[in-house]
């Protein structure tokens, strides 16, 4: 058991080393050598956890998953807004989640498969759509593959425009506003004005996720006040 | 007048040829004497036009620009579709501006100002939607910038998104879906219905803007059937 502690201990210290040499380096330019050095492990154990590159970008993209779910809520979309907005208050806070997304828009990663992400927040998207349908939550031509796609993809570009302009600031502020963009072409009256939509919000989702959940990290944001967008 | 077209003729031989090694090797591990090297022309030539990489860079993320203006609609939310529509046209069919965008989206480009193609867009967007608003096309709560600024951070993500999924081949139907997303938000309904979003418009203004200036390249699209999205 401590043993196995002792692997997940070193499991992260790799990971977080990898982040930071691809953040710096990009995908391409980062060699193993590099994320070695980094993590100050032996070469035995990186290779142990992580055999390639590819592996270590891998468990980098994957990093942006999360390991605990938000709780359920009776209004999925609301489920499915608190999601959206959680990633992006992590990713404003989280280095790994991070380097996990620029990994994804990294199109100069030759041979690295970026369609994990996309599919996986895809698939998270349609399922939270399909049971806010079947309850009557959705307009009735809404395809839910559809709209999850549109909303991860512009998700994925609200980010980057924020980083390129404001380096995250005014993250809660454009994926607010891109959701209130959205949601009413999607949501049934009624559910729409019950949602809340606040940019704050992913900040308070994160802090209940942790009374549940007393092991998840203390986030720091970098953040200052928000620019106006 | 033949001395300056030769110039343009170089300048837009060495721009390709930048396109070309970013694409290759990213912004960060690219150097000027490959560019050089790819470009065959002489060291003089190339500095006479661009002085640094970062110059180079600046030049291929000035080629997503478009030299020739949409013609003039009634509508101006017509206006604003086939500018976004035609965008992804060119993004699918030249390669050029499709080095452009993955350049202002290359997140390890350190030292480059990335801001330069969000600003320009949202500009476009925001003038657009001001006339739109002054002709009575907006529903009454609608900011300009903040619509713009959505569309074009969303834009980013959907064609990252493509790429990724099926190299542009479904950019067309997903860009079509962000519009049906996010026009019923921003639109009075009257309007909305008369706008067409048919996935092949992009395509068709192109070809209305050769019409009217035949020296526009015929762009040939690596696009095979679409992918259902």
């Amino acid at each position: 058991m401590v043993k196995q502690e002792r692997a997940a201990r070193t499991r992260r210290v790799i990971l977080s080393a990898a982040a930071r040499i691809f953040e710096e380096r990009g995908y391409q330019a980062a060699t193993v050598n590099e994320i070695l050095a980094s993590a100050g492990v032996t070469k035995g154990a990186l290779y142990f956890h992580f055999p390639s590159k590819e592996h270590l970008a891998e468990g980098v993209l994957h990093a942006q998953d999360l390991d605990v779910p938000i709780p359920e809520r009776a209004c999925k979309i609301q489920q499915m807004v608190d999601t959206v907005v959680l990633h992006a208050h992590r990713l404003q806070t989280d280095p790994m989640v991070r380097a996990g997304v620029r990994l994804s828009l990294d199109q100069q990663a030759q041979g690295l498969d970026r369609s994990g992400p996309f599919l996986r927040w895809s698939e998270v998207g349609t399922q939270l759509l399909s049971e806010a349908k079947a309850q009557g939550e959705l307009l009735p031509h809404v395809t839910p593959t559809e709209t999850a796609d549109v909303l991860v993809g512009a998700f994925a570009g609200i980010q980057a425009m924020s980083q390129a302009l404001t380096n995250y600031q005014d993250l809660p502020t454009r994926v607010s506003a891109l959701l209130r963009h959205i949601l009413p072409s999607v949501v049934v009256p009624s559910v729409l004005t019950a949602v809340d939509l606040t940019p704050t919000r992913g900040a308070d989702v994160y802090t209940e996720l942790q009374t549940l959940h007393p092991d998840l990290p203390t986030l720091h944001p970098e953040r200052q006040p928000a620019a106006v967008s």
